[in-house]
Parts: structure tokens; sequence; C-alpha cells
């Protein structure tokens, strides 16, 4: 069995795109060593692997874990698809309110599984999950009472829910934030967005598309906060 | 986006063991059209997956699916960890009540949102498993609680969950029963259980060891059945 680390350590969910390091860097103030941990699940954008782990290193995390799940093989989602079109529009106020083609079937049950099962080996009863229910794209595994639900069940599924008297909680630091204002966090804690890859169709070297619906909210972001997005400036 | 089956559909996961391919019959008779799903997750009874194909064909699934996750990344469990020993005994007794060295972290958690994808996508909103919280190792996952909110989250996870107006069951038709109820069950519907694998640490061509939890749980039930285990005699 892996040691319990005694000081306070905290599993945190690295995509390698604007949210998930800027809860990272959250996670990192709040005091916590941070465990992050990454997916390639067969998504298109696999590209945002290399970011996730430059960003890991960048952030001084303790460890990183890429777990590899093939949700490419349940099918249903442009994201794994690539016979499927990711959406592309004009401008954010294209992007339509219905859960679109990009929604991977129960994506964050299963990773926050793996990430409840990372941490109750890492001895951490802290995940962090860079969700966010204002500027998104309408998944429902995003929503406040799902990760309430998710927890309420975490609480009950381990070892560790039994033997520790530490109750495990998600934490959700950005739910409630605007685009721009987890851009204005990150930046108030040195992140570079430079770094980060957020588009879902990205070419080959990692150039994002510009009319996805995660690079138009982005865009949007940075307008909102009167700066040029720095990874499409420097790409 | 794979098409809704109109018909009423399950997911059962099945290991390959008694408990799970009783409940395929369960879910069969009571007129479902089974989909099945399988793990290998580095347990290193791995034989037990050659068992579930046999079984899924032989009981007429509609499909079987067999995940690879590779839990044994995580460590923690003798059950993915050839480095640590799994627990033999001479008699049921002898088991003890603590959660013992054969829990996975998360294991239930993992597979039942792995299934939760699958049920989504094959337009299933019925998931059967074979948690049993009689004779047991004492896992937490396997108790009704845990199942109940792990239910209660999958109602606010998916796309089904919003779009689709029948909520989402797991069925745990095993959960009240002894292991010799199991089985009589089980019996009286068909199963073959020479075709089942129950044991932890099987030698190399599948032998039962006969002495880890699950061995001496199943050898019980037959035992308070008056019957003989066939998976035993015919090794």
């Amino acid at each position: 069995m892996t040691a319990i680390t005694p000081n306070h350590s905290a599993v945190v969910l690295l995509s390698g795109g604007l949210d998930s390091v800027t809860c990272l860097a959250i996670a990192k103030e709040a005091g916590f060593v941070c465990h992050a941990i990454s997916f390639r699940y067969g998504q298109r954008h696999q590209y945002e692997l290399e970011r996730a782990t430059r960003l890991a290193s960048h952030h001084g995390v303790a460890s990183h874990r890429i777990v590899e799940i093939d949700l490419a093989q349940f099918g249903g989602s442009a994201l794994t698809d690539v016979n499927l079109v990711v959406p592309k529009s004009e401008t954010v106020e294209e992007i339509g309110t219905a859960i679109p083609i990009t929604y991977v079937p129960a994506r964050n049950t299963v990773f926050l599984a793996l990430a409840l099962a990372f941490a109750e080996v890492v001895g951490s009863r802290d995940i962090f999950i860079g969700v966010n229910a204002l500027d998104y794209s309408g998944y429902p595994d995003c929503r406040p009472e799902f990760i309430a639900a998710f927890q309420a069940m975490a609480n009950l599924a381990t070892r560790a829910s039994m033997e520790d008297d530490r109750p495990l909680s998600i934490h959700t630091p950005l739910i409630a934030m605007t685009k721009a204002e987890i851009i204005a966090r990150g930046l108030s804690l040195g992140v570079d967005y430079s770094m980060t890859l957020s588009c879902y169709d990205p070419g080959p070297s990692g150039k994002p598309c510009g009319h996805c619906d995660a690079c138009l909210l982005r865009q949007k972001g940075f307008r909102e906060q009167g700066l040029a997005d720095p990874a499409v400036t420097e790409v």
C-alpha cells in the first residue's frame, strides 16, 4: 500500500487547457501539494497532453499521471470520432444552448472516478476540477448539482471514506466564474496562458482552429479582459 | 451518434464470476436485451475475462465490450500488484471483517462510470451489477448506500439524464442474498457454474486456489446448497 502523505495533498484534473491550469494554480496557492492527472481518452486534440505535461512541470506538481482510457470505443462524440464534425461558428453568440455533439458520454464521471482512485492511493481527500457553469458548452457534467452528487457518492465509495476522518471534497473554484474572471485570476497567480491549448480541433502543430466553442469562449474571455489570447498570437 | 435502441436494453457488468453471471441471467429473465461489459484492469486473475467472453456468448448477449483500464498503475491492491499477497485461509470463518488488501481503490466507481458511458451510447437506462452485501469481502463499494448514491449522481451526469424521461436505474438483484441463495437462483435460471471463475489468485490454467476469500465464500455457498462446486470438480 502506498504510504499516506502526512501533508495536505490534492489531485488536480489537468487537461492542458485554460481552465484546468488556473484550477491548478488556485490549488497550489491554497497550499496543497498537487498531484496532476490527465487522460488520453481518444480525444482528437491529444496535443493538449503535451501542454498538460509542460504545465504540470512548470507549476511544480508532486506527480503527473496520464491515464489511458479509450472512450472513443463507445463513440457518440465529435471529440472522439473523427467522422463527426466539431461545430464551428464565427462568433460566440452563435453557440447553441443544446448539449453539443462535442459532449463525451459520462466523461467527467469517468475522469472523476479515476481521480478518486488516484486520490485514495496518494492519501488525498481533495480533488480539484476546473468545471465552469457560466461560459461553457452546456455539458451536464459541469453543473454544480452533478459535482455535489459525485462528492456525496465518493464519500461512500472508498476505503478512505470508511477509515479516514476527513471528508472527500470536490473543489470547483471556477464553477461560478466567467471566462474573463478565470483569466484574471490565473494572471494574478502567474499562469502563462501561452502554454495552454483549449481548442477541440487543433491543427497538427497545435494551432487552435479559432472557431470551435472552446476557442470562441476563450477569445471572448481575453477580449473582455482587454487582452489578446497569447496562445493564438504566439502559435 | 449511435442509434438509440427502441426496446429495453440493459448494461450488465460481467466479470466471469458466479455473481455477475447470475445477475446477467436475472436481467435476461426480466426481459432486457443485455449488453455485457467487462474490464481488463490489470487484475492478476485476467483469466476471468476468457470466462466472461464464453458466458456472454452462452447467455446470448446483444454485445460484449471488454474495456482496458489500467488500475494497476495506481497500486494499493493485492488484486493488481503481484508483489502483494492475496490473503488465504483454511475456512470461511477466518476471513476478517476489515476491508482486505484485495480491495481495489474506487474500482466499482470506475466500472460503473464506464458502464454509464456504455449505457448512454446504446440507449439503455438500466445497469445491472452483481454486488452483494452479505457473503462478501467487506468492500465499501458493494454497499447499498454506495449504489444509491451512484444512481443519484448518474441521474445528473449524462445527456440522457437531461433528455430522456426514463430515470437511470442501477439494479443490484443480489445485494441482499447469501451466496447459497444466489447459486439457487442461478441454477433455477439455467446458469452453468462450471463455466465461471471466482478465484482472486488462480493458477495458470484457471484452477481456483481454493483458499482466497472469493473461493471460500463460493465453497460455502455450494456447501449450503448441498452441492459441490462444479468449477472445482471439473478443473
